[in-house]
């Protein structure tokens, strides 16, 4: 039933036979392919492979494989990683005082239906402390306090580390990274941005919105990058919205699409289908 | 079959009173209500209502309900207007070289299924001169000359009124109209803009929307005002997209969502749903 | 700030005045129309009205309006029901084992986002007891055992009178009601059907869409009636999904989608917006 | 700029081995891929490829290449194709009275953005010649006359064969075809469908739509097979709506989603992109 399986993620500058050379690789070690979804992006001229595949029941050797697999690819300039699909990506949450996406993703996860593995939430404030605590996870209350928000954002990261964290998911966090912060997070960092960008940057979007008048709202989640809500989109969605809605009212209405969004955009990270491309993202489905 | 029914507008500051001022005058003519709708915008304060009527088959007398009825509504401050519907809005389209969304609207007009009267089509390039013949629509060439544009822009005007024009399609026209130009058709003409506002505002925005890796792209109809791209929105829609799609492929799906876009606006405007608060529309669907 | 406000209800046989009459008899009582909303059903020949006032800040004495009102409609045919808007529905929620939709109104509810008094959760199993008594409500354990299972639903019946329940809110049931339970609650249930009705009624939707390889998955909200699966729709949603879903997946994702579409229709149903024409809805956004 | 590409599908029971198979060959032949796609059906156990690649600007002796990649191929049990890109798929396209998917056909067509190409209309009545022979298209009348139905179905196919017709596009024609001709036309013929699959099989689906009070109409694109209406499901669209609008305004939302729903059938048949596996279809984007 659950055989065990992994999933490849390739990369490499484009040149002829590179999927031969990784698919030939895998058949002569009896890999039977799952999945496989090669794409080559025209504007960087890079290849971009994700493949699954399991091995007849019996669990691989990884570091055999990979001292193996890793000298075939050297020669093609080919960077990859492998991950067992039991191995579920370690995920910290960090959240202020709006605990929708929190409580959607805590709800995916305790049903078994988001492929994750939470292990901690942070906040700047103890609103979510309760809903974390019911669900047997620990909650580290960080407040900021002024003059010291820097050494906060540190704590928070310390904790990361600490807690072995491998993806930082901002639930409406609501506080600005420094740039620091965002680069050591590089590629581990997942915000929610409540607007369809790359309308509406900045604070307020609903109200925003309701100012302008649109006839549908949206929302955005992206990697986190040194460009506040400029980092490359993973995914987006919009529910159509009309004038007899107030902001408070386009406010709920946003924060269903937000946690709809944030969902897939994490379980799309934590299946390995995510390649990013400067400030664009490739996500093989 | 096809009884004569009128739609009656109206706007007002908002006061006790007012819905039933209007219901009763109607009532008391024999006028039976079809449809009502009303809104109180509490930004502006003002109401605004939509009411279609008929009156047991035959015609009113449309000089003297509008003596009566203006005498009855001048006291409350009600501005109003009334459009026996069977008297369809005089449309003028205007188009650079790019035919899709014209198509689509000489296609639902032929049909019988957008209720405008299209009476001529105007272009600064002769592309679409042969399908608009086809239809048996007069096509008026008006080439832009170095250092004329405003003479041209100018005889489009006057065109329009000789036309007897009174809504004035921007069906991808690819031109930016003087602000002279943009107060004198206020209210009277609606632009398709190739993007889902406010984001990728000005040229080529599918290619920006390629280059930012958006998830979804959109169409945005709006009334033309004189902040290029900032009029108030009248209808948006957008289509989901991924990695695959080269800009090419965008501008394809981008087009099939603005000739549908525009469509619907057209035909708000044409039955008298929309109405303008500042940079906002409120539409009674 | 929250000024007392009232929503209006009204349904009559289409004649000459009903929207004059009744906006009259507001004005006269000094009542501010917030918002107007009618619409004429020309299948039935019936009109129907929602109407949100309120009075200059001081509450109506609701009998005696009530009185005055009564009398002025009853020459007209008019059925009518008034509602202060602080007043909230009073909703008991059943479930079986899946909590998603119940985490999903407790989170709206516990949030102040969705206008109704939860007051009791029923079940025939146990699995969201601890959620439940998580947000302090009552949680009643009402198990079937073979050949009892009229008893069962008797009792469930009797726990909603009890509550003084006003909406039953069957929040992935899965339980089929016989026909005289369905007749006692015509009007006042909702159901979520995990499908895009009419495709796929009865069990397993999503193995069915699986197995027919539809390119959207969607879920129902429906009022209760006789005819499993076939009462007024007052909400449907869709997503899209692809060959690369399994049945678990698509199963996850049509969860979103039903919490969304329940939320939104017992949201419009607790605000007076849903009217009911045969076995069709009209909702008056 | 127009590098010469060739796409090549193919199916086969899944086994060890088969991705590095096809992916060797081609790079032994300098092939480089351009994208690369695999799915792995589990209900089937069968394996189905779309790889696009080209081959440093020149093009490959076909007959050549064929032979040499079938041999290689033959040993695995692989069905495939191959087709040279600018090798565009012959479509005739059968219509009835209504023109609104034909128009759109033809203008993705004549626009040169949509990659078929187009041989011949033909229609059991006269109302679409006009359109047709306006895009200097054949245009073939087989008129239906009582008793001799067959006959006609017999000379349309005929014309398809003498056409070298590939894919045969039903864009409303309305006509129930019989066993022997969809039998016939497997594989190669395309139906779209006025109506949200599998709800509101059979005639006049937005009256039935209507009837039901349905919240979202929608349209499906399926390859013809013998059961009506049950043919593989290619792609499928939904748009909202509500109770305002009559089954003549259901009918004109619903032919613009038609015209949009068929058009991307069309298109993904064309790029080779589409697989049947009994009665579902695998779409490789």
């Amino acid at each position: 039933m659950s055989q065990t399986s992994y999933v490849l993620r390739l990369s490499c500058p484009d040149r002829v036979g590179v999927v031969a050379t990784v698919t030939s690789h895998l058949a002569s070690r009896g890999a039977n392919i799952l999945e496989a979804h090669h794409f080559l992006d025209t504007v960087s001229n890079r290849s971009v492979m994700r493949i699954v595949f399991e091995t007849g029941g019996q669990p691989i050797d990884e570091s055999a494989f990979s001292r193996e697999f890793g000298a075939a690819m050297q020669p093609l300039g080919i960077e990859w990683s492998l991950r067992d699909q039991a191995d579920k990506v370690r995920v910290v949450i960090a959240v202020s005082k709006h605990g929708h996406c929190l409580n959607s993703l805590l709800h995916r996860w305790s049903t078994d239906t988001l492929p994750i593995n939470i292990v901690a939430v942070v906040s700047n404030h103890e609103e979510q402390r309760r809903l974390t605590e019911w669900h047997d996870l620990p909650f580290h209350h960080l407040p900021i306090t002024p003059g010291r928000k820097e050494e906060q954002e540190r704590r928070m990261l310390d904790l990361f580390a600490a807690s072995r964290g491998e993806l930082l998911v901002l639930a409406r966090y609501m506080q600005v990274l420094t740039s620091a912060a965002c680069r050591e997070l590089k590629d581990q960092a997942i915000n929610i941005h409540h607007s369809f960008l790359p309308g509406f940057k900045g604070a307020k979007p609903y109200h925003q919105a309701y100012q302008r008048g649109v006839k549908l709202i949206g929302a955005t989640a992206h990697y986190v990058n040194e460009d506040l809500d400029e980092g490359p989109i993973i995914e987006q969605a919009v529910e159509r919205v009309d004038h007899t809605l107030s902001p408070d009212q386009l406010t709920t209405i946003g924060n269903e699409i937000e946690s709809v969004v944030l969902n897939r955009a994490v379980q799309w990270h934590a299946e390995s289908r995510v390649f990013e491309f400067g400030n664009r993202t490739v996500v093989l489905r």
